[in-house]
């Protein structure tokens, strides 16, 4: 059921899509190369799968393809940035870049993004800031699926951070997580193979524990990491609120319940306190703390450290956050990158009607 | 089996005995308040009950009460503070404020923290930044309690990280949280009671899931937030590494497995890559995003929503991080902070032993 694609077919395709709907030369290259991250890194839910949404955003105008991205208001360490509606894949490598310009000249660089649209994965940006020896820290808030503890109304999203550090020898540390339990990308995978989830990741309309994947169609949540009180879930919610507060309430998009859809076939919420969805990057110097060389020895040692920890099981040894991804890249890059046939056939209709050869 | 005191009579207590051991007066008073700022907000567990336990630092030669506490590298956004192995009471203080005048000046200031000792509750830190219109960020690395996804061994502290956003008419958010299911505090409750904990707080020494409080005496471990693997354990590990790496790898003081125990009964560890632990503190002005009366008009909106969300069970409201320790603040400043016999003791025996009156 899958088909195997090189890396750079799926790439040069993608990208005379997104010409096609209207993206100059260079965004196109820019969101198909953020896009396709996703898919190299194994977060196959994120990357080309989800290229046929990006376009059904564009034929509900719902997503500009020639925007005027600009800086709204800023200082020598921060800025505000508003998206004018473009897609998240052009507007976040636009934002990421002026936190790193900012941190070349202050210190640090702290962005906050109004008016944008879905980007794809956090890791990607955030790996933009590690290249140039920086902490790279990323954000963005999400269609609401999430009840906070307590309620049974969904009013955040899945809500991601990501913290990515350099290190010497070693590949950088990445921890790109979403603020729940476990991913909607592995909801669907649940749903689609018809198995149960485990109990702690979602709850029906009424806010009982359930094991029904498609209980969201039915008025159901996902839960914030933790599950339920007693594990801390009340800790999941107030991290998918920060999520929430640094991009959006902070750069004037939308937050809470009224952020608009992924899905373009949903309606927009009637009410929209700001404008699209919202986002936020960081890039911190390392060498505005110490010195870059000494901290990655460093890093080098505790990530040695934790990967030689003693582990519960001789077969599975503790992990470092990144590796898997970093893991898979390789692979990825060298045989291809797998896709399951209903996004093949999707990416086959989209060439048709655009008239792109995949 | 409690006492009342008001919270005057214990800070003019706390503040003698820090004069005791050497403070100077403006050092004394700045760590009884940092200290009973825990009891305010009721994190008992953090307050003046562990006054002894800072004494009991001073006693073992592990905390200087006369640091020459001082800024080692800094640009216009960042600073590396050296606590010179003074009270964390006192460095956190002083790191704040340095946060705070930097970001005065260049829209955020950042503090990562060295050669420091344990400094109670991140909240009241963040909260300083709060009194300014600026967002708060404070993280510490602690003693190694806590062991990585897939392992056995104790590799980092609980782990805190705070951030407190400023509101309009609203109390401020206040998000203040270990990064484990559950702070060690309220195993401290259940093993006081003799009561089991719920499945997902601690394992044993071979890893196996265990519901006995007293498991950590026997190389037991707790568990970051998520529980196991299955219910996102791996994302509290990749939190609590975050704030490990943050507050000590950035600044130079010790981290995982080496950061030095807060009893000073047990023996310091074997190998020290760093010095003392290591904090991290940020302050984020919120007119370099925006005006700070639009952001607090919309932080009410967030919070009245929130809080307004429908409940599962009518008796049991969606809360506000911070909500409570605010309300608890309102009481105890009223009609005093409740103190357990056990702790009385333990002041009346430093009482007596550096000749204060409690």
């Amino acid at each position: 059921m899958e088909q195997i694609f090189a890396y750079e077919r799926l790439l040069v395709f993608t990208e005379k899509i997104f010409k096609k709907i209207g993206c100059s030369d260079k965004d196109a290259i820019t969101a198909a190369t953020a896009l396709l991250s996703a898919d190299l890194r194994g977060v196959d839910s994120h990357g080309v799968a989800r290229l046929i949404g990006y376009i059904r955003l564009w034929e509900a105008n719902r997503a500009n393809t020639k925007p005027d991205i600009r800086i709204i208001h800023e200082t020598v360490s921060t800025a505000v940035v508003d998206g004018d509606s473009g897609l998240g894949l052009v507007v976040a490598p636009y934002s990421m870049q002026i936190a790193i310009e900012k941190a070349n000249k202050a210190g640090t660089g702290w962005v906050s993004v109004q008016n944008s649209n879905h980007f794809g994965i956090a890791g990607y940006y955030a790996l933009k800031a590690v290249e140039k020896d920086m902490i790279g820290i990323v954000m963005t808030n999400a269609s609401p699926l999430v009840a906070p503890t307590f309620s049974v109304e969904r009013l955040l999203g899945t809500n991601p951070i990501c913290v990515a550090f350099p290190a010497g020898d070693e590949p950088p540390f990445v921890a790109d997580l979403a603020t729940t339990t476990a991913a909607n990308g592995k909801l669907e995978i649940l749903q689609r193979k018809s198995q149960q989830a485990p109990s702690g990741w979602i709850q029906d309309k009424k806010g009982n524990i359930s094991t029904n994947p498609h209980e969201l169609k039915d008025g159901g949540a996902l839960l914030p990491l933790g599950g339920d009180r007693e594990h801390g879930s009340h800790k999941g919610y107030a991290l998918g609120s920060i999520v929430d507060i640094f991009s959006a309430v902070l750069s004037g998009a939308n937050y809470g319940p009224w952020v608009p859809p992924f899905p373009a076939f949903m309606s927009m919420p009637d009410e929209m306190p700001g404008k699209g969805i919202g986002h936020f990057f960081g890039a911190m110097r390392i060498d505005a703390f110490r010195q870059a060389s000494e901290f990655k020895k460093h890093m080098d040692k505790w990530i040695r450290r934790f990967r030689a920890a003693k582990p519960i099981h001789d077969n599975q040894p503790v992990l470092i956050p990144g590796d898997p991804e970093h893991e898979i890249q390789i692979i990825r890059l060298a045989k291809g990158i797998p896709l399951l046939h209903a996004v093949v056939e999707d990416l086959e209709y989209l060439g048709e009607k655009l008239d792109v050869n995949l």
